[in-house]
Parts: structure tokens; sequence; C-alpha cells
């Protein structure tokens, strides 16, 4: 938070008067809030998107407003450029309430109309809190209602974060194929259900990380298409009460120009305004992200398990020492990370699901909570790939020789071996080879099989 | 089940020998997967839909493989022949293994094997058990392993069961705009955190509930799409063991044909021998319908809380007396049933996410659980849409005196004051009104806001 | 279903008239149920437990009633006649309404009023229907509410379940810890995040096992003791409308006699209306047995993988072909279905944490789906706990040489070392050892550590 | 954090090289940790319970290791020194790893092995890094390994946080009896289903809430007993590895003294190691709570619905704004957020589910995301009760008119008539009432009901 002046100011409203720290732009309601809701220590701005996307929103509908004579050109001007301000990173600090609100977000919305004012009133060189000359309410957001106002806003910040996040997964899907190519040629037991199963390379097996987490990506960018689609304009629950002819149209082309995201008002304002639905599949298409990249750690340790008993076919890269007590124990806690940052994508859109639920009637109050579990989600799930990336796949050996080995003393021939003398003359093959320890070769010579049988599937 | 002949019969395999009983038309493998896994009660044929695509995935990898000369022709035809009758509707008694099993489908399989070649073999004139004339494995199961067989026919029986699905979906959605028609001209009061908020009509509300579940509609018919990619012709991990060459392309052809699903091979088969990400998809998409007939039901049952001491604003049809000690008593009792079927499929989501985590290396051994709670989702869903349709949507009425008398009692008029007055005059006035029990205009009158004023906003 | 007459009787009721099925001893508002709720097929007298407590608190009820005047003793008696005929298995054919439905319980509770009545009418030689000689609502739930026996009904219910599920829990520890006597003398590998770590013996392995299932007796005991607290005597609210003086206390204590739990009645009879906590609780420690469960079958098929390229420490019994192409594989298929059991639990729990969190003011309506998730989850749990218990965990053996041989390739004496030579020294070491493919011995021979320290260690 | 020296300086392990930030007292573990885990930006010192109940674990140990002989007696006394400084409330700065990080707490149990180590060394008049005169591993760490004690010291955090818990709800039970006390005489129709349902007094109601937090307060304290069995002195994986005679049972004698918590050695430490069950337990107790704090907050909400248009039992105190456009509108802001952060616990239950189920082997390295999530929900399930306590629930206002009127309009005394007149004509006598807007004496009266009657239930 930037250095603010020495005294507070009392700043009055209809519950009565509010002390307000000296230099912060918010107001009664803000300071209200910063009160009423001392619960996480996250505040609006741990997020710069959200902060960002309510300046976008809040210019798009100055503009809007002006256009329509809703507002005057002045006062729309002079909110557009705080805007500005706000967009290229300015004044975040005095966004200040807790993520997690009650109200729907309105003190959300409200903290951003405050501070808008504020820096406005200082630019037109008025103090805080004279609103008079430009009001939080009846200028900053005129024609709005937190009602459209947040759900546009979240959707925005959401959609800015899915950026970074696609980031990451390109950068994870090339490291999983370039690692692919790598060991293309390292033949190795295939196994289902934890039992050696068939031949495969280890080429494959990194290939199909790659593709499984390139499928993501495509539900990740195909389902953030949902949450283009915005109520702004719907106003309190989507009748457009307060709006003039045409607005909600035109503030949603503003926004789009503005974000430079392609949004589309929805069809459907009254249901816009109480539905969630977007939220919830888009986060359950992190969820599906947050269960493969989990599936995905198991299979790396597992496949470096060991390193001399266990599996120990790959070597991940040792990034810090294993164990205070255990010398030279080499533990895969990057992937155990990622593990835990997926279960906590999976647990946060459990929270989404409730918090979905729990919407009544012409509103779903239980929104910030979902905002600020997706965009947990979305950040932990970008970190946590990034060093997936950079501090594990990159680095991660084959152990040649082990797989080798592994696979000539298994039996994973045997399946060649149905087409030639059918299953159950292959099976019982096998299950000898296993009792006595023996090669299937071997198995096959003591037990009168053709040697040149063997040849063929070698 | 059907009548069983008197006799069990006795078939041995490599574990020994196992009693059938008489006139079951399974072998071992069945038998064991029977006393294994007595475990819910639920057997395969539970879900006709997954018999039907068995069948009809062992149809096409018969003529696949008698094209490709997999199969002699005859073998191939008499197995086309059982899987028709199957897909008819027949033999499905013998389907008989639980449900949740362990194996990852490998006893479904094997029921699928042993049953048709028994029946084949009844065809043939030969008796059960009989597997030198065609056997299960070689011939039945030629070119196939479970873990392509059973995810595509998982998948097959999945987008079968989405047909009724929709139906219901579409029926309600129905149901819903043409409630909305006929409730358009009710003018009400619209609530936002439960608190009065600003007039709507209830043909909005209703329309609201209509929109939303159509949308859903498009987001299960799209997401159920992920499921036409199949693994058919991976075999045993993907690498296509033991299948002639263009034997996957051409198998999934003739499935496409036989079921007629638009199915089209997956491009990596090693990860869609492992990957579970397509059911997560569409168990997310069942989920979100969860969520939003909950959150309706919610306010079906809201909106007609009373009769007397509640908002009472629309009458759900009595289907049954609601209590047992309290006379006349009318409960919300098909909304209550769909609340529960959705957090059913809340709970089920989780079954499936928790499960598709499990995944190890090259398959998902915890498919079955998987396939077994999205069959109960959609099959509870889709009843539960048809009897609140049925039961409740279609019968609902509304009170048009009560909504006219709450919204003419109600200070939800304000907001349209605030573009006359100004936010803090308009807080004002409102306060005044509630506090003082008044109406807008008589508050309005005792603190001398002029009465024109309030004819513009009626 | 027991054979019915043929021919369907007419009741009416005040909503109209229904046609009863022949034979059903069931009257309208049982039929409406069935005809209202065609939801799951499974019926409430799928789980005999729940059919056994309604008829037990009837029968506490009659003979309450008969002591406090509120029933002629002559209808208590009739009635009690048919609740202990109903408590030793018969006309559960007649309980038929879907275990899942609307209402709060009161068609299951109607289902039961009916059915007494009409089996009492019968035995006092009067038709199904002739309500005038006793009554479904005035006589047989006299002095009750659905929202008192309905609540009650399923704790004892759950509670009679509870008693199979303690019992193959404890078969289950018994089967561990005999395993950990026999494997005793086994010393391996012990791993920590799947790295070798260092030695134990498999009967600790095993014994660790057994302890951490019989700590969740001890929960599952100890929190099953919440549902003895009972609302009984509440009638509709918990005001005891209704209810005779002193009714409340005699009809738990009848009950308590009657059931043989120890039950008492609740302190605050508004609260224990509404609450389900102490549901909630238990689906917790159902859930808490499930994650345990599911870590042991991943550990049981961990030790099992291979059975070559895997660490193959234990040999699972085979019950069943492994694979329909693999020949010889042989799968961990009883841990595998266990897991999914333990996936149904986990996912059971949250239907129950979501229809908990559900209930409004007085009462909580969901309760049903609640009571049919936990029993769901303890039958299964039950099943799966026995089939690990007699087809696994007794036939589990240990592959010796496997063991040793790992052991003896392995690093894990090096923290031995370490109060020895010191962590960093020993890290050196380690590391040496393993990057060179040595035995610590050997490495130390290559560093100049003195023998001597090697022997002391060993 | 504290003011950091200049100059970086550098540190070298087996790994290489490492710089540390001027004036860090960590080393080059932890160093390695904070580059390894940039997942949350939530530090260990974000919970100064858990860099106490460290420093508490590491003054046990060493006074337990200066009593058998493991450390000389000065190395002893200054770690002890340092370890008290730190339950003081110094050096938390330094206790800089991020929460979420691989490792199951190695780099937790480094940092503090580090730091204290560090500390120690300035004390001593030496440099940071100056391990030859006391070494993090060799000394501070001895007889310890982190899987004895993280887990310990998670356990001594988690119930040290119980403790602002519990008060918080104690202070909310306190306040909800008060009210009930001040509001025990308003009667007021009582509700199930949402429908109408017998009389009752707003206190009973009030009385209802303060009963299920306090049993909750039970159930808390009762679980968290779970949280006193601690497997300190079972090292690596519970086998007393590198620990003398007598250790682990005087370790933990000494840890009780120093934390005031009545603390027991594990009695199985094999399976201590790796059992999260008791965090599994008293999450699910936290989720318990949340469950029963969004119901209640659920009924405040819907108690206050209106002002005008809903059932407006209750006034909530108005502590900020209700909405940026609709004037005058108060909104339940405090139970809403209260239900967000209910929402929270029941996602963060699920993480701790599903990481407690991902143990393997002889460790669950999923252990830091459980502790995160359990000290999250507490610290918001604290922060939320003290709000619902302080701005909600002592300001609450019944409107007792309202009360008044809602109760003399509605049927509800229809119960009372059954036993006088029986279930079916006092059925359609509610019904005849209700569908022609009657009381049920006027109703009576049309229906030649003797009028005495209705005196007697009045």
């Amino acid at each position: 938070m930037t250095k603010l002046a020495d005294l507070p100011r009392a700043e009055t409203d209809s519950l009565g008067t509010v002390q307000i720290p000296a230099g912060a732009a918010w107001g009664t309601q803000t300071q209200r809030a910063i009160e009423n809701f001392p619960i996480t220590g996250v505040a609006i701005n741990h997020y710069p998107e959200v902060v960002v996307a309510l300046a976008q929103v809040k210019a798009a509908c100055a503009r809007t407003n002006a256009e329509l004579g809703g507002l005057p050109p002045k006062k729309a001007q002079v909110i557009s450029k705080v805007c500005d301000e706000i967009i290229a990173g300015q004044h975040h600090e005095h966004f200040a309430v807790d993520l997690m609100q009650g109200g729907a977000g309105t003190s959300t919305n409200m903290n951003a109309n405050e501070v808008i004012a504020n820096i406005a009133l200082a630019h037109m060189g008025r103090s805080f809190g004279d609103y008079v000359a430009l009001h939080p309410n009846d200028d900053v957001n005129c024609s709005q209602s937190t009602n459209d106002v947040y759900p546009t806003a979240i959707r925005l910040a959401t959609l800015a974060k899915t950026r970074p996040l696609v980031a990451a997964m390109t950068g994870l899907v090339a490291a999983f194929r370039s690692k692919a190519e790598e060991l293309n040629d390292v033949i190795k037991v295939g196994r289902t259900q934890l039992q050696d199963a068939v031949p495969m390379s280890l080429g494959d097996e990194f290939r199909g990380f790659a593709t499984t987490i390139a499928e993501d990506i495509d539900r990740i960018v195909e389902l953030a298409k949902l949450l283009t689609e915005v109520n702004l304009g719907g106003t309190a629950i989507g009748t457009r009460i307060n709006t003039p002819k045409g607005y909600s149209e035109r503030a949603v082309a503003h926004l789009s120009a503005i974000s430079g995201q392609d949004l589309s008002p929805a069809s459907d304002l009254i249901e816009a305004s109480s539905d969630l639905g977007a939220f919830v599949m888009f986060s359950s298409a992190l969820k599906r992200v947050a269960i493969k990249l989990s599936k995905i750690s198991n299979d790396l340790r597992l496949l470096s398990s060991g390193p001399r008993a266990g599996i120990g076919e790959i070597i991940l890269p040792a990034v810090q020492a294993g164990s205070s007590i255990m010398p030279g124990k080499v533990n895969p806690v990057i992937p155990e990370v990622v593990n835990q940052i997926c279960f906590q994508a999976i647990g946060n859109d459990l929270v989404v699901t409730v918090a979905a639920e729990a919407g009544q009637l012409q509103l779903n109050a239980m929104e910030p909570v979902i905002f600020y579990k997706i965009m947990e989600t979305m950040t932990t799930l970008t970190n946590g790939m990034d060093i997936l990336t950079e501090r594990c796949v990159i680095g991660i050996e084959a152990d040649r020789t082990r797989c080798a080995e592994l696979l000539n003393g298994s039996l994973v021939l045997a399946t060649t071996l149905v087409p030639l003398m059918g299953y159950e003359a292959a099976t019982k093959l096998a299950k000898y080879a296993q009792a006595e320890g023996l090669t299937l070769r071997d198995a096959g010579a003591a037990q009168g099989v053709p040697n040149s049988l063997f040849d063929e599937i070698a």
C-alpha cells in the first residue's frame, strides 16, 4: 500500500459517520466493509486482474453513459481517465476489502466506485469525499448495479488469468513432447493395474502425458468462452432497470474493445443475473486439469520409485536434500507439491459447487467465494505447472539399463503368444514360467513348445 | 432372470474347477467374478444400455476380424448373430456380474465373451462350455482387450443414456416456457439476497428457469461428444498389440454404423487407454444440471412457502398429504425429492473425480465405479425431471392476489427514484418509509417530496 | 414381494380416490408416494433394518399411548402384535415406497402407519381400508409425527447396521494381526515418498494395517453413540404438540427396551428435530474407514506390483484370471473393488454433507437421501471388508527372497551411519554409492571409510 | 520481516552452492525450498502456531538428548534457549518456506533446524553457516526425523488453534442463549419444509441455535484429543531408528510440559507415522460446525427476509448499505459471508480427505496441504463466528407485530384439532379454510363445528 497521509478523515452516510484512514481513497461503504469482513486477510487487490477488470467495466459504462446522455461528458472523461490509470496498474492499493465478503460483491463494487470517485475528485482539484462534484453511486455507478458489474468483472478477471494458465500448460506439453522424443527408443514394461502387461516405450508414456494436457488446453479455452457471455446492463436483477435504451449492448461492446475479450450480452438477463453455470463448468475444467496433473505426478513418482527397491525406470532431478535424517535420500518433492495443488483444486471445485447451488431467486450472493477459489486454483495450478516443467520434467532421465533389465526379466511377451497358441495354452505357459522363475522361452523348452515360436515374438 | 435348467455344470480354467448354475450361459470367469464381487447387488444388466453396448462392440470386432482375416467368416457370423439378439434385448439375464467390480472391467468383458460364446455354441448345436468350437477369448475376444472393449462400451452406454436425459430436460424446458407464457402478466417483487429488490414478472422468473436448463442441454450435448472418441483397437495398453493393420479404424467405423453414434478413434491410443477426462467432463456437466435443478427446486419451495406465513406467490399442485400429524398441510415433496437427487449427483461427481485421479500408469482400474455412478446420476436425474415436469411444474398456479399485495406493500420502486433525486436522498426516503411503515408516496409527502415525482415511477 | 390377490381396491382420501394393488396392505398415502417417487427403484424394504426400526418405534408408541390413556388397550395390543410380526421379519413386502422421497420421510411413516393398520384390521377380522376400526393416523400414528418417528427410526436402523460393519472390521483386524505374526521375521525395505528409507519387517507393516482399522472400530462405536439421542415425543417440530405429559421419556424407554439400544431423549427437542449432526459425524467416521481402507488397498497393490517389474514383496491370492488378452496375468481385483467402494463412501459422505446443510428452520427435509447413502456405504463397506479378509488378506504370502534381495541391494542402512560419521559425510557416501552402483560397504572402502564401521550397523 | 544485512552469503551442500539472502538465518535447504515452492505465497510463519510448535518440539528433543547422552549439555542449552525465544515470538521472520510444499514437511523441519542452528551460532559468537560448531542435522535434528517432528508439530499447532476457535463458538452460544431469553415470549409460526406447521417461540428457535453449536464444542474438544497422540521418537518410519532407549516416551513427556498439552506417544509408531486419521476426524468436526453454521445463517437470512415481501419475523442489524443501486436496501451480509466461510470449510475438508487417502506405505507425503487447509478453516471459522456474534446476533430484534400477524393469520392450530375431531375431519376443515381464505374458527362455523372446540385449542 502507498504511503498514506497522517490524519483520518470522517465521512457520513445514512448509517452514520465513519473514520477513513488518512490517504485512503475509499469512502464509508468500503470502510464499513473492511470492518465487517476481517476474514481471510486476502484483499481484492491480491488478484490485480479483478481490480483491472472493475476499472474496465467502469470505463465502459462511463463511455456508454456519455453517449446515451446518462452522464455529462466531463464526468465521463474523468472517470475514464482514472480507470485507465487503474488498468495501467495505479491505485490498486486502495482496493482493500477482503475477497471473502457478504453482499454479493456490493462491497467490491462500492470500493471501486468510491476509489474512482475520489481519485477523480483529486484530479479535479477537489478533496476526497466531496461527492457533490462527482458521486460514487450517482456518477461512477450510473446505469449499473453490483449485480451486473461484479459478475461481469469477475468473468473478465478469470478470462485474464486464463492466459498465464494456458501458457503454463503449453510449456508443460512442450516439455513432455520433447522428453518423449528424447526417450522414444527406451523400450520398457507397460503396466496395467500395477502388473506387468505388454511392452511400450518411455517415449509413448511421455507422449501420453503431453496429449492429455494438450486436450485440457482445448477444454479450458472452450469452456472459458462461456464466461464471455456477460449480464452488464441487466442492473439489479436483469430487468435493465435505470438504464437507457440500448445501454446493455453498447456497454458490452465498449467493454469488449477495452478488455480485448470478445464479450456478448446474455440473451436472458434475468437468468444471467443469478446463474453461475459458466463458473461451474470452468471450475470443472480446472478440476479436470487437476485430476490429470495429479495422475501424472503419481506416475512420475511411481516410475522413479526406488532408487533401488522400486521401479526406478526414470530419475527425477534432485532439487533439494530429501530427508533430515536419511542421508542421500532424494524425494520427488516437485510432483508431491503438484499433487497437493491438485487436491486443493478439487476441494475448491467443491466450494464452487456448493456456492453455486446456494443461489436464491434473482441472485447468487455467494459469488465472492466462487471467484476467490477459482483464482486460487488458477494461480496455484499455473505455479505448479511452471515448476513441474522447469524443475522436474526437463531434467528427467531414463535409467536405460533398469528399463531393459525389467523388460527382459518379465513375461510381457506372453500376450503375443495368444494368436500363435491360443489363450489357454499361453496362460498355462506363463503361469509355469512365473511359478518356476523362468523366462518364457525356457519355460517353453521345458514344456515342449517349439523354440521357433519364440523367435517370432521377440 | 429367465428360468434356468436344473443342474449346475462344471467348468475348468487355469485356477481350477467351478460350478456354473444350471442354464447360466456364462463360464468360469463370470462365475468367479460373481463370487468375488458380492458388493452392491446391482448387476451389469441393471443398465441394459451397457449390455447392448458390449454386444455392439463385439459385433463390430467380429466383422472387422472377418474382413482382416482374424476370424473365419462362420465364427464371425455366429458371434454377430448372437450380438444382434442381445442388442434386440435377448439374453440380458446372463449379464450377472456386479457393476462394482475389481479388474478394470475384465469381468464384464469376460461375462460378454463367455455368454456370447455359449449362446453361439447353442446356435451351433453344441453344449455350453464346448469352447473348442468357439472360444470366449480366442474368438469372441479376438483382437480385443478389456482395456479397449470396456472403455468403449461404457462410452456407448453413456451416450445411449443421454437421449432420455435430454428428452427429460427438453420436457422440463417446455413446461417452464409454457408456464412463463401463462404467468407473463403477473407482476411481483423481484428479490436479491432474499430482500425485496425491484419489480419483475413471474413470467420472467419461469423463463429464467427454462433458459438455464436449455443452456444445460447444450452443455450435455457438447460434452457428450468427448465420449465419441474411443480407444477400440488399442487393446492392452494402446499399442495395438495383437491386432492386424488397419484394425482400429475399421472396427470403429463398424461400431459407428452399428450403434448409430458418430465415433472416432482416439489420436493417442496410449493416452486414451488410461484417461478418463471425457467422463470427468461429462460428469461435471451432469453436476451442473444438478446444481441448477437444485437451485430451481429451492426457488419453487421458497416461492410457494406458506401458504400463509411465507412468500406464497405460487401454489404447487398437491400430490399427497403433507403430514401424518398436521392436517391439511401440503408439502413441496416433488421439488424436495429433486433436491435429493441433485445432492446424490453432486456426490457421485466426487466419486468420479476421486476414481479418475486414481488411474495409474497405463490404465485406470477404477472405471467400473465411474460408470456405475454416472449411470445412477443420469437415471435419477431423468426420473426426477420427468416427475418435476409432470407432477409439479405443469400444475403450478400463481396466487395473483398475493403477488399484487406484496408488490404494492413493498418499497421496490425506490430504485427508480435514484435517477430522479439521487442515491442519497432516495436512500433517506426509503429508510424513512420502512421505519414508519409507510408507502414511498406517503413517506414522500411527509418529507416534502413532490407528489408528481411518484406518478413518474408508478 | 409376496403374491397379492387379484383385484385392486379403491381408497379415498382428501385428495381423491386411488387404486391400491390387490393384496397390498398399504393405503392411499403410500400408493400416492409410490407414484410420486419412481426414482431409484430401491424401496424402503431393501434395508430390512429400517422396516424393523419403524415397527419398533410404532410398538413403543402404542405401549406408551396405552399407558398414558392415548389409545384404548385393545388398539394398542393389536398394533403391538403387528409390530412384533414385522420385527420378526413378516410383512416387509408392503414397505414399498422408494427410499429416495420428498416429504422428509412422511411417506415412509405413512407406509408404516397404513400397513400396520391394515394388517391389524385383518387380525381383527376386518378388511383393508376399514379405518373406522383402526386408523393409520389417529391410532397407529397417535402422539407421533413423521418428524420424530422418521429420525428416530433411521437412527435405530443405522445402529442396527453398525453391528455387521463392526464385525467385518473386527474380522479384518484379526486377519491383519494374524498375517503380521506370520510375517514378523521378514525384514524388508521401508519406504517413504516411494523412496527406499530404512529397514522394517513385513510384520510391522501388517500390524500397522491392523492398528489403523482397530482405531476406526473405536471411532465407529464412539460416534454411533451420538445416534442414540432421539427426538421421539417431540412430534411436529419438537414442541411435543399432541402428546400427553411424560410421553417422550416413556416412549424412549420403551423403545430402548424393544430395540436393545440404550437410547435417550434429546435435551433440546426443537434443535433435535432439525439437526442431523449425529449423522454428519457418523458418516465422517465411515469416510475415515474408507480413507484408511483405500490407503491399505493401495499399499497391497503397490507391494504386490510386478510380479517381476514391480516391488513384488508380497503375493496376493489369485481369485480370477486377470486379463482377457494377457495370459497368466493376475490382477489385484479384490483391493481394486475395495478402492471403489471407498470412493463411493467418500462421495456419499458429500451427499450427507450437502443434504445436512440444506435443512431449513424446524426441519431437514433431506433426511431420506442421508439415510439412503449411509446405508449404502455401510453395506458396501461391510461387504468389501468381508471379501478383503476372506479372498485376499488371509491368503497373502511374502516373497521372502525378493524382500531380502531388495533390502540387500539398497542403501537403507545409510541412516544408521549418521550418528557414527555425521549427516554430511554419510550423505556424500550414500550419493557416491548410488552413483557408482555400489553397496555402502564397497563405497566406504573406495572412499577410505573404516570397514569396522559397517560391521557396527549391519 | 526484520531488516536484513546487505550482502547475501554463500552456503554449500551436497547439491552445490546456494546464495542465502543477507541476514537470513536459514541455510541451503530452506533456500532451495523457497525456490522450489513458489506456490501460494503463504509462508509457514503465516500461522505462528506452527513456528511455536516446531520450537517446542526441538526444545523437547534437545532436553531429551541431553538427558540420554545424545547431545552435549552446552549444545542442548543453546538450542533450548533459541527455542524459548521462538516460542516467545522472536525469529518468526526466518520461517519462510511456503506452507504448500513437497517433501512431507522436510523443508519445514529443515527451516527450523537451520534457523535454530544459525541463531544459536550467533548466540555462541559465531557466524551463520559455521555448522562445525553446531549442526542443523547432527545437533538440532538429533534423534529426529521430519517424519516424527512435522506430524507432531502440526498436531500441536492445531491444538493451539483450537483455543480461539472454541472461544468464538462459546461466544456465539452465549449470544444465542441471551437472545433466546430476550425473545422467549415472542410466539410465532414454526415451519417444516417451509410450510406453516405449528406454533413455537422465537426463544425456542434461538435456543436451538445455541444448543446445536454447544454440541459442536463438545465434538471439537473430544476429537481434538485424538491429536494428542503423537509419533515423536518414531523418527524415519516409526522404527525409532537412531534414537536411544526410552527416548520417545521422555521426549513426549518434555513436550507435554513445554506445550501444556497432555500428549501421549502413539502405541503403534509404524502406523502413526503414515496415518492421518486424527486430522480426518478433526476436519470432519470442523465440517460439522460449518454445516450447522451455514444452516443457521440460512435461517437468519430466511427469517429476516423482506423486509416487507418476505417472512420478516426478525430484523438483522444494518452494518452497511446493501446495494449500489437500490436505495435503503439492507442485506444480510454477515450471515452471507459466514455461509461462504462454511462452504470453504466443506471444500477444505475434501482436500483433507483426498490428501489423507493419498498416503503410501510408511508415510503420507501430503501432510502440508492437510495442515494448511485445516488452519485456513479454523482461522476463517473463528473470524466468521466472531463477526456473526458481534455484528449480527447480539443486535437482532424481533418484529413482534409481524410474528403475531403471521401466526394469527395462519392455520397452524389445526394440528391441535386432531385429538379432538380426528385427522380426516381436521384435514377437511383445514383445507376448506385455506381454500376459502378463512380462519379455522370461521371455517368451523361454516362447516358446523362447535365453536367451543376452538376455545379449547386457542
